[in-house]
């Protein structure tokens, strides 16, 4: 048996949502809206298992879906990608994120990881046999310094993993951490692996910003997407690479003895879906905006401090002296007892931390409809 | 970059999809139907889209379609599989023979394979830092035989990779094969992954047995099955996992950083279809067989000489003194002639070795409408 997987546990977020099944918790934890996701997209979909291909789509993924990938991000954020030679479609961001980490790291190569992290990233470096460097970022705004990052990166470092808008704190890198990551990717001659699921889903007017956008970035960046994200429906698993030719034909080789290929009636429904104008998109944010203000009015009214949340599905809550006084020992006490005696299922945030684990903070997925909020909240004023 | 994925090429199914798509050839290479698929199992999947679940089901699977698996191959192969702690769904066998590799596959390990063998395994045991230690198996029967073993056993060995039946020989491992690779399993404590995703495709009344249900195997085996082969829904990607309790956990960790979960839709409708009876089982044999007779018979009136076929949706043919003399070196030239000259698809089998190539078989897929196969005879009697 590998070691690397043996010695893991169950992903933090499965382990909470077969708890808050089991238990009928609210399940606040897993990052997934509780409504059905748009019905035109769905229904897409389903004709396309009626009337559709359900057989092999080519490896690379179907060209009717490359070339709506490579319009969108045009439309959306400007990029120039070759829907022939530079957009693949995946099994999901994690398979993805899987493909490209056991493509580009070998034996020995040191790897830069941020925390807080998703838990994904670690386990595949190791798999590939890489030597994480961590950097840790601070509260409240999780930047980046030039500092820590001239400490993490030498002539070693292969791969650097950045994850924006940033699961689980909910913020956004600003455009100079952005650039102070690329002249270290530059300097150090560094591929950036960047996890971008979230880049739709930002509040209060903010952009998001490609990182393979930047000067210098764009033949050492792989970017990954998820369709799954950008419409709500999370247990499709229709991920997305883009990356210069050179660097996308290894991830390919990877992706091909990783799932080979993808659902071909899901990737047209998402092809069509991508073609979405503004409007849509805009939409989108305005309800999870609404729903992040009504969960964040909700916590604060029955006392919790809640910290800002400028993307994601997610907001989180300092239990700093909350959690003691409940006998919570830390984050996860906390969690067990709020989904145990509270019917609650979060996440608790040292879940996302190899080393240097914050213990005070605790997730919250506010991306639901307004009862489930409500009811939520209805539950936790019990702890106060 | 990882040396393993940057110095391989395109997978030959993919590369012989897209040539045929691009010559407008008719496709017999890469194994996939012709035909939409069974309507009822199409309409579940979309009604499930409509109105059911699309956010992420759990990490293992949807229970539904656990307990389906386990009643299927209870009922197919006598099976008694736990559905809570010994099945598991993955995002086809492909998923699931990356993550059974990777989970058991550590650096320094030596791993059994048979030549011929499916071209996902070696580059996975490769990225593991698994050492391949290959038999090659001899035609007619590509038997298994005890002296080949004893050389490739040893003390080092963790991992043997079986696939039953066999792509692309289309042959069968007979019980005493199968019992004899059980007793170098037991002796050199050797866990095998057995690729059965051939199992229903059987013909001439033949049934798959499964090397898990040997003495001594139960414990010690990962059989990986595949819904897109057992409903001829090959674009599906819904593969299953069953391994006794503490293998599978140790499989699902790999798992969940690999893809982490399938499409809830399509887990329903496999779910469903699962349930069939044994008619629904017999007539998709009967008319494969009819197939695979209509192939066999045209291409052997033609004057090619056709291998037998026992199971899957091949048959091979040896080109030993036509290669030649129609100019080609070897199966590869002789596959792009036929693709690039008489318009039709095939396969190379020394695609399937990494040693030892045989060069003189061409696996042609049957597993297609009757009028597709005889254009793709009016077109080989060009060479003739
Ligand atoms: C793959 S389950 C995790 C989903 C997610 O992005 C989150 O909850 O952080
Ligand atoms: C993943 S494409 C290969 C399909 C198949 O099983 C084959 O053609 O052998």
């Amino acid at each position: 048996m590998n070691s690397v997987f043996a010695d893991l546990p169950n992903t933090v977020f499965d382990v909470m949502s077969v708890l808050a099944r089991e238990l009928g918790a609210i399940n606040l934890g897993q990052g997934f809206p509780d409504d059905p996701g748009p019905a035109d997209v769905r229904e897409k979909a389903a004709e396309a298992l009626r009337h559709g291909y359900n057989q092999y789509p080519p490896m690379m993924g179907l060209p009717t879906l490359r070339r709506a990938i490579a319009a969108h991000y045009r439309r959306h954020q400007g990029l120039a990608l070759d829907p022939d030679t530079e957009v693949m479609v995946t099994s999901g961001a994690t398979e993805a994120l899987a493909a490209s980490l056991l493509a580009l790291v070998s034996p020995g190569d040191e790897v830069v990881l941020f925390e807080p992290m998703y838990d994904a990233y670690l386990p595949i470096v190791r798999q590939a046999g890489g030597i994480p460097r961590f950097v840790t970022l601070r509260p409240p705004y999780f930047r980046l310094d030039a500092a820590a990052l001239a400490q993490a990166f030498s002539e070693r470092t292969k791969v650097v993993v950045l994850n924006n808008p940033l699961n689980p704190t909910a913020t956004m890198f600003r455009d100079d951490d952005l650039a102070l990551l690329a002249t270290f990717c530059e300097r150090f001659d560094v591929t950036a692996i960047c996890d971008e699921v979230w880049e739709h889903v930002t509040f209060d007017g903010r952009a998001h910003r490609p990182l393979i956008g930047l000067d210098g970035m764009r033949d050492r960046t792989v970017k990954i997407g998820s369709a799954g994200k950008i419409f709500s429906l999370t247990g499709w698993k229709v991920g997305f690479v883009m990356a210069s030719s050179p660097l996308l034909k290894v991830v390919s080789k990877a992706h091909q003895f990783l799932t080979f290929t993808t659902p071909p009636n899901l990737q047209e429904a998402v092809a069509y879906g991508l073609a979405k104008d503004e409007a849509y998109f805009l939409d989108m944010r305005a309800r999870f905006a609404r729903s992040r203000d009504r969960l964040s009015a909700g916590l604060t009214e029955l006392g919790f401090r809640v910290l800002p949340s400028q993307a994601t599905y997610f907001l989180t809550i300092d239990i700093g002296e909350l959690g003691p006084r409940l006998g919570c020992a830390d984050d996860v006490a906390f969690c067990q007892m709020l989904v145990r005696e509270h019917g609650v299922a979060a996440i608790p945030i040292s879940a996302f931390y190899a080393q240097g684990a914050v213990c005070n903070l605790v997730r919250l997925c506010f991306a639901k409809q307004d009862a489930t909020l409500d009811a939520a909240l209805d539950r936790l004023s019990g702890l106060m």
